[in-house]
């Protein structure tokens, strides 16, 4: 029964100095990596008796999960642990680590289901979970509606990488007052995603278009979810104190906005070179960035006509520049570059002011400016 | 920080007499519901920052728990638990109640999360989820597709209640070694009903359609998941030896899937004035159960090529009797009647025989009854 379904963190990570563990580095990537890796091998003894299909379908789960880029939400996890003077070098640090990586399995979840939702067909230049299930549908020749079964696979596999980050959670090894300090933080960090996501889907159905929905969308689906929250989650394991807590939030949640800003002012007016999508993509997307947002408040009726109109349809080139004008000749385009500006500032000036170790200060500070900064 | 986000299992259940608790009766329904109830309540805090849209969306989730039935899974776990020597009048019995009804929450994504894929139009007499959202959606006459919009909010208010499953269980106040026998099982069960639904899509699309696949899919998405890890789970709370587990578990299995083979016959034969669905109807929808697969397997081509074309087609109540009197004539049906009897009887020999408690013995002999000799 009461079978611990994976060795322990520590043992896992014996040939990883913790000690020198940097966000952002390859060594950190690999170090989370081995974490997730090792986990997925845990699960093979459950998912096994259930035959074949199923093992298809975790190993399609472990292959998008370890396809997965920069590990930003462990990072920031790390860093508000190391921030609120969590010992890299103590026997805890491996099962810090661990939690922190169970957060790459809630964006797994995150992605695959926002990839129904938005009919996405690539994702890191594969085919999505989704398209993937109905391409395999069709190989095998099935009966029935490939899309939908595609569909239902995704839906399950994301469950499952919800689910599975919990459980490597519970496997990671913290002790009862970490865990304890953790688990609301997890609570509220879960929660406000999908909520996020929820505000997302209802802003693109024609709910509110205005921008403090814009802003909200932003904070829950990005700001709280990729950086205050993590933050918040290694300071709480670190057991930090209210004063640090508060300022690493204000930090996440306004570097956090500062990033969507960028992304959104990217997604319009990115060099296609540099970010590796078609100009404009956004536009033609249709997407409701705090950026069009700030556009429609400032706009008279025709100008506002203009961009409805355009917005989400399949824009020629030109008709891409012609709403790049309206965006900049309205103002939207220098109001978001100032909120950037001081948003960022305010993030800054929080960590600046705070307990946070300065090894932990310096890091932030990097990273607010790679991520608000950044031309891709 | 570390707030806990909601009063403490023993605060909640003050007013229930937890030692008179019996599943089944409407005072562990009504006991359950408090926990869920209150368990709602105490996310409002996280939920009403992301403004009326969430809240609607958690108030769906919490109306769809609240509407749910018997309460089986919470019923089993709680007899697991006493049948281990779980001790009702002891403080810990509070908090012990508090995760079996976490095992509604998961049901909760299971049953959204199913009825997209199935494209099911109603759930306990109520439009499903994503149906209602659908409706919502034109109601407001907003743009797009409403069908997509009710599906992917289906999809995250499935995911919401996943997630809020597992913080029940952290909320719940179990201590640290409940915890940790608790948490694997947990871990085995959600797992395990993931993948009992990912085989049956895949049978319904043209996999494995021998008896051994359509029991396999019993096991995982019926037995493992009512009975025999609800059963475990509660066990494993009380910290019971590998015998008693290794008992309960044989009989949760068993029991769960001679539940499951007479479902599949009463989704054929049931007196539609009795189980309230149209006669014949799982034929009409072409699932395929046990008692299908026993018959392919005993059909001379004429009759199999009768029950392919037949299955999942819109019958009228002629073609059905056809069926009906194929299967019969086939001892289909007289091979899935000696399977319930069977499994019912290995079921209740094992838990004859084990250390579970006499109340627990009786309780789980009327339960295995009620479950394979019902007509409804």
């Amino acid at each position: 029964m009461g079978t611990p379904l994976s060795r322990s963190a520590a043992d896992v990570l014996t040939s990883v100095d913790l000690v020198a563990l940097t966000p952002g580095t390859p060594a950190f990537v690999a170090a989370v990596e081995q974490v997730l890796t090792e986990f997925f091998a845990s699960r093979r003894e459950i998912v096994e008796p259930l035959g074949p299909v199923f093992v298809d379908a975790a190993e399609a789960l472990e292959q998008f999960v370890v396809r997965g880029g920069k590990r930003t939400r462990p990072g920031f996890a790390w860093t508000g642990w190391l921030g609120a003077g969590g010992d890299p070098s103590a026997p805890e640090a491996a099962s810090v680590l661990t939690a922190c990586a169970a957060l790459e399995l809630v964006q797994a979840c995150a992605l695959v289901h926002d990839d129904i939702i938005d009919s996405s067909r690539t994702r890191r230049g594969f085919p999505t979970v989704h398209i993937d299930f109905t391409d395999r549908h069709r190989t095998a020749g099935w009966s029935g509606d490939g899309e939908a079964y595609g569909s239902a696979v995704a839906i399950l596999i994301g469950d499952l990488a919800l689910a599975w980050a919990d459980d490597l959670v519970n496997a990671a090894g913290l002790d009862t007052a970490s865990f304890a300090r953790f688990a609301p933080v997890w609570a509220r960090m879960r929660t406000e995603v999908l909520g996020g996501q929820l505000l997302d889907i209802n802003g693109e159905a024609g709910g509110d278009e205005s921008v403090e929905a814009a802003l909200r969308i932003n904070r829950y689906k990005t700001a709280a979810y990729t950086i205050e929250r993590p933050l918040h989650l290694g300071a709480a394991l670190a057991g930090a104190d209210d004063a640090l807590v508060a300022a690493l939030r204000t930090y996440g949640t306004d570097v956090g906005i500062a990033f969507q800003l960028r992304d959104d002012l990217l997604g319009v007016f990115g060099d296609p070179a540099v970010t590796g999508k078609p100009s404009g993509d956004d536009l033609r997307e249709g997407k409701r960035t705090v950026l069009i947002a700030e556009a429609l408040r400032r706009a008279d009726p025709e100008s506002a006509a203009l961009i409805r109109t355009g917005l989400g349809t399949d824009l020629d080139d030109e008709a891409v520049d012609r709403l790049r004008a309206v965006l900049i000749d309205l103002g939207a385009v220098d109001d978001v570059e100032r909120r950037i500006t001081e948003l960022t500032e305010t993030g800054l000036a929080a960590i600046a002011h705070s307990a946070a170790t300065p090894a932990a200060k310096h890091l932030l500070h990097d990273m607010a400016l790679a991520a608000t900064r950044r031309t891709a």
